[in-house]
């Protein structure tokens, strides 16, 4: 029963923020002094702290209780072809510490080696030593296979579908650590931070180098039978297929980055990358426009092939093409009323490139505070 | 403690059938006579009865217990256009009453009363009044919106997205009716008692007349943020639509019975049903072959996009199309394996016509148990 009324007390404070013995009672339905006594525990195990007292209000004034964010430490890792982006973080979801490296590796053996510094480096930025981490999450393109401790399906990054490469990030990182698909840590962040605070059922898609999803429901990602739920670069666009079809998927080859430019190229205009159409697009250029409208055809497939499949109540379109949705979401909601009843709201993320780090500390969060509470208590 | 402990038996019963009390001690890790009282509890209740006495092995013989049957009874009713199917069961989900009524009604009036006198009729069958039933599942095409009472997309029952119309089947058939989704249904008897026992995340594709699919998630039911997913009829096949879409659905107009018809028609055949060109095909006619062979590519096209967005390990295949996986499966597996990397095990259905009524009678079950047990406990 203490246990539990601490954990009660505790995540009040998490939850809502500061507050009084008297108001904590009334918020967790706890009796007075078991509040007092689960306070004193926590206060004992080093999670919660004083914050002072209140100063308006009528009788005396009383002591104000709040998490202790130095408790523990988070480490979240975003591995992505162009950068690495590492945060540090406290129990409380602030961030101490926040680096972003050039990803200039060649090779698996490189990136990890680049990884690895690059944590490091955050964790001293911080003041704290890689031991001080509770709990650190990655996140990285493809499927991480825990049977065999492989990636799948990460053709972008060189080598890093190699076997057992699971392993090798764990024993730079330490064994605690939980490797996850960047789609899903993007979703986790919108809906921790983002665009889809609160929604039960929503999906989040990243359109940019390549195509990927992460579904969320309520609160809790949805994986498939074998991690690979939401890859929908293999959605079957263009079916029958080709006689050779693209090895990273039929509508990852006709919707990602490269395809508006080359869509752009086919009516005569002379682009470099997917920003510069949308660049023209924005100036008015009329055959830019009717590239990002094609594009956005194509994006309409994938959003009706998701609703027909699990029914989402939003979209949350991000990615280095998907965050165009000014320009984007009209065609694409004219497309899709055309050919389907079956019309989720799309929106735009609200965290941008930022979004799979954040989705990785909030994940580590999720794990350190129960690591945090039973070790604390176990010390006691 | 002492209601917990009741359930704890009862349950053990349930799941693992008749025990004596050593037995049921040893199975739920309660002691022997805790068990004993909680047995004497749910015999006073009715929940329990004796089965005999153990005969063989050492020493005395002992007392078996089984869940009383008749503790309660509950109906299933599945509505499809050709057939109404009624079943009554017992608590331990034996039918003891089955019915089947051609639908013959023009207008939602005329089938909420052929519903009524079915259900009626299968209830005089069992020897029961409608009171004595505890609760009743209903399967129907469509999808059941609570919020305006009404079936939304049920374009094959005339008559039936009528404003209103769930509170008609709840006012003839009584206030603690469900009604489910058909394919729903589908998915959770072949989960219960046929071809997906124990999957954890598997799909089940109805393909008959229209075509509709229940998502299974560790036994439950996954309906999506407004209940419309496995709505895989409006998956895009055939991208960009055309300019006036079929309101059935880009792929339910493409793939449901009518389209092998279509296709073997095209093919110069001279044949009334589906049925028929499955049948031509298994004698070997070459151009009903290729009519099966266009069906199961049009049917891969779905599997591959039900596996791109949720990656399920079991794909069950059922309805009238469905079920002639002997000739689909093979130029099924085909286009899918020249397609994309993610391919789930697909499987027929074993239930045939009968899933539905059976996933009736077990969402019956699931609900009737909780009420049975707290009935009987505030009676005492």
């Amino acid at each position: 029963m203490r246990e539990l009324n601490q954990r009660a007390v505790l995540q009040r404070l998490r939850d809502h923020g500061p507050a009084t013995r008297p108001r904590i009672a009334a918020d967790t339905g706890l009796s007075k002094p078991t509040v007092g006594q689960a306070l004193l525990d926590l206060e004992q195990h080093g999670l919660v702290r004083t914050a002072g007292r209140t100063i308006s209000g009528p009788g005396r004034s009383a002591v104000v209780y709040e998490v202790n964010p130095a408790a523990g430490h988070v480490l979240g890792i975003d591995i992505g072809r162009g950068l690495i982006r590492v945060a540090v973080a406290d129990l409380a979801g602030s961030v101490v510490a926040r680096l972003d490296t050039r990803n200039k590796a060649r090779s698996a053996g490189a990136l990890l080696q680049s990884v690895r510094s690059a944590a490091e480096d955050a964790v001293a930025e911080a003041g704290l030593r890689m031991a001080d981490i509770v709990s650190t999450v990655v996140g990285t393109p493809g499927v991480p296979d825990h049977r065999s401790a492989t990636l799948r399906r990460a053709p972008n990054l060189p080598g890093w579908e190699r076997k057992g490469l699971l392993n090798e990030l764990s024993s730079l990182l330490g064994t605690d650590l939980v490797v996850e698909n960047d789609a899903n840590l993007t979703a986790i962040g919108e809906y921790e931070a983002g665009a889809a605070r609160d929604a039960d059922v929503f999906v989040c898609v990243t359109v940019g180098t390549g195509i990927g999803m992460g579904i969320v429901v309520d609160g809790v990602l949805f994986r498939g039978a074998h991690g690979a739920a939401g890859e929908v670069g293999y959605l079957p666009y263009g079916w029958p297929p080709p006689s050779s079809p693209p090895r990273e998927g039929l509508l990852e080859s006709a919707a990602a980055a490269h395809s508006v430019v080359e869509m752009a190229s086919a009516r005569g205009l002379s682009v470099r990358t997917a920003k510069d159409v949308f660049t023209l697009a924005r100036e008015g250029d009329a055959r830019a426009l009717e590239a990002v409208e094609e594009e956005a055809t194509r994006l309409a497939f994938m959003v009706a092939s998701v609703a027909a499949v699990i029914d989402p109540a939003l979209v949350v379109l991000g990615g280095g093409i998907g965050k165009n949705t000014d320009l984007l979401s009209a065609p694409l909601e004219r497309a899709l009323a055309h050919a389907t009843p079956l019309r989720p709201t799309i929106v735009p993320g609200e965290l941008g490139e930022e979004a799979a780090l954040t989705g990785a500390i909030a994940t580590a969060l999720r794990t350190a505070r129960d690591v945090v509470f039973e070790r604390r208590g176990q010390a006691l």
